[in-house]
């Protein structure tokens, strides 16, 4: 039997072991979720040994695990390095869950929990494509499973592997399911991604919250202190990034890449139409889609401070908080970036408010080169499964880990997403079609089965 | 014997009496709270009924009772209502008490609770001087209590009371204790309260919480809107609150009485040190006290919006909220800034976003004349017990029903306060002097068994 009749025939199995990997609530940011994220790689060791790997094993960080696994198959064939990730994003804010987010449901085609698109649902297509390849008998790579737990907080761990044992990462690329296809049946490749770089900013006015009556106008207020230093960051006109350099090393595209983004941009009467909004914005001179993705942004994702209860309290607040990230583009350095932020926050001085600076984590954004075998294998198996070409794409979300493994092994990233801008990642009911994760074993199967 | 005799005698036992008060977690903000309230209004009843007065009853309301009670000595003598509030402020942030907000510990010559000067400690010292004068048989006054348990909530219910009921409250001033001395051997008397204006703000952004990497760059943030609306209210160079019409009925003090209001002002380094701050902020013209006295202000008491855990969150929030208040002097009307203020919220787009406004509570600024008799009569009291003349005062917080009751029954209110303005209300850790609360007793005794 073909493999596209065992995907058919084992296709309910599979998604049954899928909600058990989704029941596991691997939330890599909140320490409360620690023994679940541990638990959560031990069942994907299981899986890929039941899946027929060579070898499986668990390697330690300091923090959450990576789960290494092989199958060789010919010492003269190509190795295909796969990656993705076992952890997932906190679920908050529960009350907007329609089904738990970790009680998987299945409606509408689609399975609905938290991680089934981001990313365990994608991730999971490459162990079952491995379980129908050694049923077939025509797996034609050497394969190399490198998984973390660690990308939703920023794949330190992952990075300081790379950086301490690269020499002996031998391969030829790096195959991701990490990303969404325009739409279900309109195949694509990404082959840009943003980096990040990821801050906690602290405002400190006085020592104790104070009456906002009898000190209301003499004492600076950490909440206004921090808006201050929000709004000078992003130019309100051009929606440029005001921290002095910020823009040093974005490299334009030449007119003919940008005319190649442009084919792959959402259309933006339908986005604001799903994202419920009157308008978009973007820096001068670019679309809201190159600004989302061939262009870095500021955004603050989080913000706290004073009194957030019901009802009223007249307090001026001793302390704010904002959680504030930037998404850069070729050739930005988050450590660059990282530099110039910190000085920024230091030379803007508001009377009376003394500013902390916490990085969190960053990563350099990542190119394919559309020239790349690897490309042209992975865009052949695309659109054999979907009857058309893939588009390449350009898009804004960040992979961290994988501009440091391209720049230290020489593997560039193949990123195959199966999912859809739709899914709700990070968001309350996030979901992954079905059709699409049969769609995504096909295709991994066709690109691994593809002649040398 | 004298009450100062009494006082003294008595004194351990008025303590424990308030600790019992302090006990009852009258928090009127918040809902979960709501019996404690309640329990609280009836321990004052009997509290007063104890103390002798002839009458004592709770006037249902449509939230939290009012406390009434009536002592009458002989219908030819004035009538003096005493005001105060049995509710307390929410005693958030918990982990910065040194002992928990509602088991009242004595240390250091003062009594530690939330309440205990604002403004249960206060409030008490008139029960206690019931009990006194009726024991020495030295009132001269017929008084009338009207105590309410929403005044860290805007007074709503007190307010509808007075404009429904203020021709039959009959009575020639309103004595509050609510407000703070200068300093433990300074006496002043408050002249000047500030009004307020509390409201929510909401942002509203996408419909759900984004991925910040597919759509930063793009779509606006809430936060970001927020902070820009922050910003534009108060001109960061003058300090000026920037809605149209703002200070159109804000009278400049003639230059005598503004050297009155520097006299009772705080010395600014010392502000300073006490607060943990390097500067001093003010409106152009005018220095820290007078901006938080006798100029109006704005303050962000709260704000919040997307992920505020631990660690990182890659959103974009789909909404972001702001508690903001001003505080008004006299001549504003609150409910002209109130509608101003709407006016500029609305009038205020920013693309893609839409904003609410929800009016929390408001109360005109009150002044008290200083030839007013009453004024005298408390000054002479004062006098007699701190060995000084008091000190006219201009504060910068607010007392909002007594502006409406001044008006509706033309009775000057008396804010003869004994706290300090390092009691730490509204914060962690507030606390009543005891010596204070003795001579609160006795400068109240003195006043109100004072000659007509």
């Amino acid at each position: 039997m073909s493999w596209e009749g065992l995907i058919e025939e084992n296709f309910d199995r599979f998604v049954e072991e899928l909600k058990e990997f989704l029941k596991i609530p691997s939330v890599s940011a909140d320490p409360r979720f620690r023994d679940d994220v541990f638990e959560c790689a031990d069942w994907l060791v299981k899986a890929i040994k039941d899946a027929g790997a060579d070898k499986v094993e668990l390697i330690p960080t300091d923090k959450y695990p990576l789960v290494y696994a092989e199958k060789n198959v010919d010492e003269n064939a190509p190795t295909i390095w796969i990656y993705g990730h076992y952890d997932v994003q906190p679920p908050d804010p529960l009350d907007q869950w329609i089904t738990p987010p970790f009680e998987p449901d299945i409606r509408d085609g689609a399975i609905y929990a938290r991680g089934a698109s981001d990313d365990k649902g994608q991730l999971y297509m490459y162990v079952k494509a491995l379980e129908l390849l050694n049923k077939v008998g025509k797996l034609k790579y050497n394969l190399r499973f490198l998984i973390e737990g660690e990308e939703e907080i920023g794949s330190e761990n992952l990075e300081k592997y790379i950086l301490q044992n690269h020499d002996s990462m031998k391969g030829d690329m790096v195959l991701v399911s990490d990303t969404a296809l325009p739409g279900p049946e309109t195949p694509g490749i990404t082959v840009s991604l943003r980096g990040i770089c990821y801050f906690e900013v602290s405002a400190y006015g006085p020592s104790h919250d104070l009456h906002s009556g009898t000190y209301g106008g003499a004492v600076q207020n950490p909440v206004h202190a921090i808006a201050h230093l929000i709004i000078a960051l992003r130019d309100p006109i051009t929606g440029r990034i005001m921290i002095p350099g910020f823009y040093d090393d974005v490299k334009e595209l030449d007119p003919e890449e940008r005319e190649l983004v442009r084919k792959g941009s959402w259309n933006d009467e339908e986005i604001k139409k799903s994202l419920g909004i009157d308008a978009l914005i973007g820096e001068a001179g670019f679309s809201p889609f190159e600004s989302a993705t061939i262009r870095p942004s500021m955004d603050v994702n989080g913000i706290w401070g004073g009194y957030t209860g019901e009802g009223s309290k007249t307090i001026i607040p001793s302390e704010a908080h904002a959680k504030i990230s930037f998404r850069l583009v070729a050739d930005q350095s988050w450590q660059k970036i990282n530099e110039a932020f910190k000085k920024f926050v230091e030379e803007f001085k508001v009377p009376g408010i003394r500013f902390e600076v916490k990085t969190f984590h960053g990563g350099d954004p990542v190119k394919t080169p559309l020239e790349f075998w690897g490309y042209q294998k992975a865009a052949n198996a695309m659109e054999q499964v979907f009857g058309k070409k893939p588009i390449p794409l350009y898009t804004g979300g960040s992979i961290p880990v994988l501009a440091t493994w391209q720049r230290k092994t020489g593997m560039p990233p193949i990123l195959m997403g199966f999912g859809l801008e739709s899914d709700r990642i990070h968001a309350p009911n996030e979901h992954f079609n079905l059709n699409l994760f049969r769609k995504g074993i096909n295709t991994i199967c066709t690109l691994l089965s593809s002649e040398l």
